[in-house]
């Protein structure tokens, strides 16, 4: 069982050169800018402040994310591109551009390092869909048994957008079908937050898109796709939620209500909504004990909330967080959030770590799980 | 100690007599439609599917209400009027409509009766000001004026907009400042949601503008409100937050990290964001015993927090559910979330007493608080 006291970050991102090319090649957003001096800047929102956000090799250099793990204990990355991945792309450029760049990043991890005394490799890694409006469906699942093909692509990173009309849409049934039967996580990953009218006038910085746009965003895709029944019609898709899950497991309780008294909903799905949590998974990336502990519970009751209507009261005396840390694995949304001075070890890397460390009620069994074990089960590491 | 035993609904609405002759005047949103069967509809969102929702007297008149609460075992309510408030006036009928209201709803308070065996009444108030665009600083602070003199109103009822700008609006500084002298408690309540584009093409009743929407914004608003500095100038004033502060809770550890981490914001607050969430008090109205005990945590944990940029660790085992079910108080959101068919309780009441009744680590002294004591204490009742 030495597997299980790996580190394995499963929110880590990289823009593949072949892609960074591509941000530099545009002249709208998203786009990677050249100034004056020599230095690139990143711009991946709209309206952000200060032309955007220095980028460098720590995007997609590979030794600089090896370096990135080795001085924050990471035994194992599985890499995802970053947002907003293919989205702005016409759907025969997306085509294509999925096509390399997820045999770019099988090469990538092929090609990496072994932890020491394995033969598994140090990084894995999520592929990519054209995504776009107008690509063709057989296209998609072309790129689902591409990604299948490559041994170390375990899942695919999507956006919230679908092709077009977001992740309720009818569209994109064949498309679950096919990842639920690949056995392809699924690591549901925000980008465009909420319209950027509810941030005011005010100059926060990144602070409000980030913070409450981002987890906003994962909400609302994760809960269009319950009320679409694709989680009732697949029950062995497999999904990881970004950043925790968002606020879902807080909104729960308060979605299952409100589904109870719409007259439209009452009657749609099978389960009640929270039963839904516990078929999810959520990164560990919430920057607090209190935050794990708590996502732990909601995915631990949800077994209560198999009955559409259940009782607030199911759930009474059954939430057990050893049970919940089961469906929660580690990451650290690394190459962003990077300290604002230079410091050995990121904050938002020990943030998290701490996080784990400090939640009442998990023990070291389930500590281990949530920084290693259970992603090296989920996504099938040691095989 | 007998008032620690009473059942205070802190979050209950009623559109009075007056304002509701204003809806039915209107011919667009927000209104109330008379169906050609006599039947009325009240439109309050817009894109509001089968016509609107029936509305009736439960919605105006104050023996419904007394009939409502005597059913649920509810002792004494603290009334605000309902959304969308007077957002859509002009400035001078706002002001007049606000004054009237105010007097209207003392009256509705100050000539209800008293609970048994004792002289205090079985409905308080929280007034309006007339927050609208154009309006002057002076009249707003008239209206505290004049809400403070009437002695049954505790308190206002107030959205997300201010006079058009948010809650971060330096315009409101004035009110802040005299809010937070009065001693009047402001109850922050959402009615826009965010940007419908958000709920996509399907057709799913009132839920998603509900369940997410609504604590969405009530999220953003009182984080704009903390990033503008307002609760370090004005460390008094009192902020009830609906919903149990929407996600606020879920989101206030990723909050800090991206003020942490960004070069705009990092050093204009007093405080961690966490600390503030201890400021605060929220209403119970979150469906759920583990969402209950999760807030209760996250607001005993706010004074660990003291310091801009903690460590997250600055909590570890310091979390103490008791201290923070101080800040949380039972509501029902009624006349909404009425049961889809007739049941002598609302599921809704239910629910939100069956979660204050489940949560783990709250003895029956602080079940007590939050279904009555702390309302008694914070809008100072037994005076």
């Amino acid at each position: 069982m030495a597997s299980r006291r790996l580190l394995v970050d499963v929110h880590t991102h990289v823009y593949l050169p072949r892609y960074a090319n591509v941000l530099r090649g545009r002249s709208s957003v998203p786009r990677i800018l050249k100034r004056a001096n020599g230095d690139e800047r990143l711009l991946i929102l709209d309206h952000e402040h200060s032309g955007g956000r220095p980028v460098g090799s720590q995007y997609w250099d590979r030794d600089e994310k090896l370096k990135f793990m080795d001085r924050h204990g990471i035994d194992i990355s599985i890499v995802s591109s970053a947002n907003p991945w293919l989205d702005f792309l016409p759907a025969s450029t997306a085509q294509t551009l999925a096509h390399d760049l997820n045999e770019d990043l099988e090469s990538y991890c092929s090609t990496s390092p072994s932890i020491s005394g394995s033969t598994m490799k140090r990084l894995f890694g999520f592929g990519l869909l054209p995504l776009v409006p107008d690509v063709s469906t057989q296209s998609l699942l072309d790129a689902v048994a591409q990604i299948s093909s490559l041994s170390h692509i375990k899942g695919i990173i999507m956006g919230t957008k679908g092709v077009g009309k977001g992740l309720d849409d009818d569209a994109l049934e064949p498309v679950w079908e096919a990842l639920a039967k690949s056995g392809l996580v699924v690591f549901l990953h925000p980008h465009y937050g909420v319209d950027a009218n509810a941030w005011g006038e005010k100059e926060n910085g990144h602070v409000l898109p980030l913070a409450l746009g981002f987890p906003f965003e994962t909400t609302i895709a994760t809960t269009r796709l319950i009320l679409s029944g694709a989680l009732d019609r697949h029950p062995t898709l497999r999904v990881l939620l970004a950043h925790s899950g968002g606020v879902l497991p807080q909104l729960s309780s308060r979605l299952a209500s409100c589904i109870a008294h719409d007259p439209v909903v009452t009657s749609r799905l099978k389960h009640d909504a929270r039963y839904y949590l516990g078929e999810l998974y959520f990164d560990a990336v919430a920057y607090g004990a209190e935050e794990l502990g708590f996502v732990s519970d909601v995915i631990s009751r949800a077994e209560c909330f198999s009955t559409p209507g259940a009782s607030t009261k199911a759930s009474l005396g059954k939430t057990d967080r050893a049970l919940g840390s089961k469906h929660m694995l580690f990451g650290t949304d690394h190459p962003f959030f990077p300290p604002l001075t230079a410091t050995d070890k990121w904050m938002s890397v020990v943030e998290n770590l701490d996080a784990i460390d400090g939640v009442t009620g998990w023990g070291e069994v389930e500590k281990d799980r949530v920084r290693g074990g259970n992603a090296i089960e989920l996504f099938n590491l040691s095989k």
